[in-house]
């Protein structure tokens, strides 16, 4: 493949990549074979003889439910396993929440959408489809700015000290989406501790990358729903979880992780929806992946083949943007993302330059509450779909849209 | 096994029965076997090259909308394939109604819970799960007698001509669950053509038992989205179906077929919670059914199965309640359900003597809004599930449930 030096050289590759979302590649898709392949050797009836072809089971699979506790920490009464989805289980969990109200402890919650207004604190950059879901819900995005690991901590504690419309916020512990960031005990800490002036608080805690290290060092970050519980509000976690980009983006099991108290409440409002979730699914993904010694064999295979991407967009970005005043990126250590930092005002004339190029990104400012980034200079690059080939040529043509759109800058302010 | 001629002598078999639910017996489910047992085959690639272990196509893999539209009689730019519930679908039309409205033609509908109040028409007997999201979405319940072959469209009418706050009725038009009736032509052209004082107005149509026939006449409905269409309320028709009980209860694939127009509305939200659809078990379905010819061959499997356990009930009935005043029962062509109808009173301590014997019914009640059977008197067999000497067995016990009910009763008047 020809190496292109300038941006020109670049758009005449006529390069047709779509690097938008986190997709994982054929390739790892193809680590789970078997899974499909000999799927019928899971057959149907479980552990317990619940034939897995019936109805029933809303929290899911006994076997399920134990295989997410294994993973998440946590006792398997504390556990849903559910479809295909991590995202259904969020949007759904903010959705009972404005119609119903929260699992109650001491007196009732009311709907969220009979208060006055909803509010949400968004650590940016941060997920879009987060900030998707708080959007169609009519919920006010409050951006708090991310520090070096974890969102300002001193910005959260007051916002939600005096404001009792602030009825959550959403946190990725590990390997944020897009950042990276690992956050620290301590700020985990003060995000079970903290007063709030809303009694019906919520962290939303999407453990998206819990499994999804790109080094040696597994890193993990303390279990929020026992941190919680130790500081005396028991109720204000919800963790979620995914076997996504484990098994089948399509076609995986997600899990919802609470107190007890708020899986009875997820039963109580679930169960008018469904008659219970696909168990054979379940089933089929206890029976293969067996437990987390098996998930994380899997997942080794997985960095295996993630981490020479992440590294060869570093290198090109290292090659090609270390020069540049105002351009800093991330090396992150697990997820699926890498953040690029443009100078200010350049980051969406950077997409669309790569769009006429032919390479589809994130549009900018996606990873901002209402698509807003205000300094206009965040860039979500997304390496795992795309062959080693492709994303090293990609990651070359981002950086060489970057350096036209300043040329192009410069050009206008010197004109 | 002891044929019991008394209630006592039922209750002394100690029967351990759970009837309560429509669930499909092992035997049928046994019918799709090849879909477990041979799931390998299926593979991964849609006809179109799609990888369906990947995340996207919110609106269901392309051949799993054409099944679903051979099925259903519309266009396949008309349907939705989706997870492994029309009960999910049904919530979340009816949540996104609630919170976003539906989808507007000329001018803007609010969404429903800004309105000042929601009501929806419920022919009665009728699905208890419907009910149940109505009220937990609180939405008022009308009901609506059903007359020999459909709901009362005088009463249906009347209803929603001049109240603005009726924005719905549910319809179940083939085999209705529970009482088994097949709504005529002129009732269903009365629903796509009557006028409504809500311009928001929507038939909830849920063809479950579309091709569950227990004769050998498959009795069909007329195409309610084309003649809405035609009456000039394109919009009007919401149809769900599902093939939970044509393959795996629990792991089938569910369908919503309606306007193009009220499909980009479904898109527009349930984009916002889901990144797609298990697309891997649309393939499996698709590849395994093939086509409507393949589903019909496999449903008269089931009829074979289903019509014996049916007929057995009807005759223990037949034998032992024929001489009762005031008791009736239905002679379902398809469906699910047998509903039997007590002397006005009787049908709760019916259920309460089958229970006191080991024979769980459904609760009596469930069919109507809120389980309020002002006149206790329905009652809904579910034959499905247990064998046929059980399920004769078990019928002969309610009958006798019934009767003991009914001696209690002119014990009482005696006294």
């Amino acid at each position: 493949m020809t190496t292109p030096a300038t941006y020109d050289e670049f758009k005449r590759l006529n390069m047709r990549l779509d690097m938008s979302r986190g997709k994982p590649s054929p390739e790892q898709l193809d680590l789970s074979r078997a899974l499909i392949d000999e799927a019928g050797t899971a057959g149907f009836m479980s552990r317990d003889g619940i034939d897995c072809r019936n109805y029933g089971h809303v929290l899911g699979l006994p076997e399920a439910r134990e295989f997410g506790a294994q993973l998440l920490d946590v006792d398997a009464a504390q556990v849903v396993a559910a479809g295909n989805s991590s995202l259904e289980l969020m949007h759904d969990a903010l959705v009972f929440a404005m119609l119903h109200g929260v699992s109650a402890h001491v007196s009732n919650h009311a709907p969220w959408s009979r208060q006055r207004e909803v509010a949400f604190l968004c650590p940016v950059p941060g997920y879009d489809r987060h900030f998707a879901i708080c959007e169609a819900l009519g919920i006010r995005m409050i951006a708090v700015p991310m520090t070096q690991d974890a969102p300002d901590m001193d910005a959260v504690e007051a916002l939600v000290k005096h404001d009792a419309s602030v009825k959550g916020i959403w946190c990725m512990p590990l390997y944020s989406n897009p950042s990276g960031a690992i956050w620290s005990r301590t700020t985990i800490e003060r995000l079970a501790a903290m007063p709030t002036a809303a009694n019906d608080f919520r962290l939303f805690w999407d453990d998206a990358y819990r499994f999804h290290h790109l080094t040696g060092t597994r890193h993990a970050t303390p279990g929020i729903i026992e941190l919680c519980e130790q500081a005396g509000h028991a109720d204000r976690a919800l963790v979620f979880a995914s076997l996504s980009k484990v098994t089948l983006a399509g076609g995986g099991v997600a899990f919802l992780a609470s107190s007890r108290r708020n899986v009875d409440w997820w039963q109580r409002h679930a169960s008018i929806r469904t008659i219970g979730p696909d168990k054979l699914n379940q089933l089929r993904h206890v029976r293969y992946l067996r437990d987390r010694e098996g998930l994380e064999h899997l997942m080794a295979k997985h960095r295996a083949l993630l981490r020479p991407k992440f590294d060869a967009v570093v290198a090109e970005f290292d090659t090609l943007l270390a020069d540049v005043p105002g351009v800093s990126w991330n090396r992150p250590e697990g997820g699926y993302f890498i953040s690029l930092y443009a100078p200010k005002g350049h980051a969406k004339r950077t997409v669309a330059l790569a769009a006429d190029a032919g390479l589809v990104l994130t549009p900018a400012g996606a990873a901002y509450p209402y698509g807003r980034d205000d300094e206009d200079r965040h860039l979500r690059i997304a390496p795992s779909f795309p062959s080693l080939d492709e994303v090293t040529l990609a990651a070359r043509g981002i950086a060489l849209s970057l350096r036209r759109a300043l040329e192009d800058g410069a050009a206008l302010v010197a004109e």
